[in-house]
């Protein structure tokens, strides 16, 4: 058993802006005053380069071993699409079996929206997608590849056993928000097989809540909505795909990508035969653009790591350090000046300590 | 071979606020003053519950023989999710070979905008979203039912074949307008097989068009940038399910859906083997909280009453009926008063014909 103040943690800086954001969440995170052991692995761009390997075996089996994994990002233009994403980050979330992946919608106070008429408490919602199945299954093929006969399949794979428990872990999220609301997103009409599941599913286990409220949105309306009603929402649950990009709608109104956070959570508890490390990222991706110029917004890591505390049960920890990040948001508002990566870093780290 | 100034049109107003917009649509495509003789179908949930029949074989054969099919929606709670959206729309689509589904995303003068920083020239793309294929293709399927083991499945199905007539159709689009930009929404690092297919005839295709700048967003980005930059975008070329969701987010950032116009396009020359009559629909769904009350806001089906003109080649009509919905536009802002649905039809109608 791990001592309760001591977190066993592997970091994987990735790519990109990955390992500029990652240092900055170390950074807070050393501020909380727990006692962290980390172990920094290569994985990414760098390390598909130079030997070829994406995920090995033994590197996975050791990531077993940690209470929890903090990962900045993943992809970069020099390899192929899809490798990095299928065999390194999809790899992790599903043998990891992360299956719920939570990611937070949250407009802070001082923080800008894109949105004209939004405030604060119409934009604070939870979304819960599935992390292990779905169209991420990566089933599918291709046949006369290159020729006018060419067919090209991807299969959305759904299972009740996948479906059923990040159904049950978005109703238990419902009862521990004041709204106690559940939507289930799809596109039940169109994918009529996968929607009936996932329709069927919610609505046995929202017999089980009774407190919780229920309904239903399409994906299409659902993408509409964030935008022009962004208070219908408390939690969402959907699949993988849809889930993919209401998040990253969802960042987009609630500020930005920059201050987006996500944990590939695998609920089991610990010591059990299903627990594995769960792993906590920003929703934004490797930024090649911009990386390397010390310029990237460490907020979502930040975040990311705020989520990754209240996983380890180190919940006083993680508000601490999520108010210390409120704070910075509001002061950015008023006294705006450009940071750099480790300014903003230290600014949080400042808050967290002080 | 008909006559150049005489149309025959289906016309099916189909559920809820269907048949009260199709009136509107209808009472304008009259001003305009061309010959037309239209005949309705009732199909729809109506029919569905009178006599268990979605789009009979004779009817659709006899929708073939028309110049063109004007839709109101299609839609209701009383008929189980997919029934008259597989069985009806999208039969009718897939049945006469609508591959493109034409979608403008166009922020008009005078409306307003949930982005608070989106200016009318911020706004101004066309979607054009492949209509045939892709995970609307019905295939899947599902194993133990209801029990604890079930497996729901759905699958995309794409061909070179289809993929490349929408592309092609995509980069003639982008031609015609002045920026000349094509960007592909996919997401090719998770659906790596049709990802692959898509992203290859895209640039097969570009070495035909030098003209033309093309280039790529993954869908989830794609959906971040129409709230954060969506002068990213001129012509977007995509699949049926993403084309879904990215057009009901334009129709909320270019002012919510009661505007957003829809053409399923059947590009072939009329009089070849392929044609068939192209349908114009209303982007909105029917509505069934606000049908018959006569509230409903009939511009989005005037606007793809314009498209239907302009694809039968009535290019300065349909230009006529655009002119008289923006010019309506830009007095809604000036005068603002709740209208009627009828109202609104009488007003842009006047404008055409005066
Ligand atoms: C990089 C990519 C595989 C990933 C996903 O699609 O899940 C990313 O977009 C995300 O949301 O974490
Ligand atoms: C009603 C539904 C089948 C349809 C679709 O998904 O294509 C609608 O959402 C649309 O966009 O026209």
């Amino acid at each position: 058993m791990r001592d309760s103040h001591n977190i066993r943690l592997a970091v994987i800086p990735g790519d990109g802006i990955g390992s500029e954001v990652v240092a900055e969440g170390l950074k807070v995170l050393d501020a909380v005053g727990l006692k962290v052991d980390t172990t920094t692995y290569d994985l990414g761009a760098a390390r598909y380069h130079a030997t070829g390997e994406t995920l090995p075996d033994e590197t996975l089996a050791e990531l077993r071993g940690y209470d929890a994994i903090l990962l900045g990002a993943v992809g970069d233009p020099s390899v192929p699409p899809g490798v990095l994403e299928r065999d390194l980050l999809l790899k992790l979330r599903f043998e990891l079996d992360h299956y719920v992946n939570l990611r937070p919608v949250k407009l802070f106070p001082g923080v800008e929206t894109p949105l004209a008429k939004a405030r604060p408490e119409d934009i604070d919602m939870v979304v819960v997608r599935e992390g292990t199945e779905g169209p991420y299954a990566g089933a599918g093929g291709v046949m006369r590849r290159g020729t006018a006969q060419e067919i090209a399949t991807q299969e959305s794979l759904n299972t009740a056993f996948g479906v059923e428990r990040v159904v049950r872990f978005a109703f238990d999220k419902a009862m521990s928000r004041p709204r106690k609301k559940l939507t289930l997103v799809h596109k039940t009409n169109v994918l009529t097989y996968a929607g009936d599941l996932w329709a069927r599913v919610v609505e046995r286990v929202s017999a089980e809540y009774p407190e919780v409220t229920t309904d239903y949105c399409h994906v299409d309306a659902a993408s509409m909505f964030f935008v022009s009603q962004p208070q219908r929402f408390d939690v969402i649950v959907t699949d993988n795909l849809f889930g993919d990009i209401l998040t990253d709608l969802g960042a987009a109104i609630a500020g930005g990508i920059g201050l987006a956070a996500s944990g590939n959570v695998n609920p089991a508890r610990p010591g059990s035969a299903s627990w594995s490390p769960s792993m906590f990222e920003p929703v934004h991706g490797s930024a090649p653009d911009i990386a390397g110029q010390g310029k990237a917004d460490p907020t979502a890591t930040i975040l990311s790591v705020a989520m990754l505390l209240d996983h380890l049960g180190f919940t006083d920890d993680a508000a601490r350090v999520e108010r210390a990040v409120a704070d910075d948001l509001v002061e950015r508002q008023v006294d705006w000046v450009a940071r750099a990566t480790f300014e903003v870093g230290d600014d949080i780290t400042a808050r967290v300590a002080g």
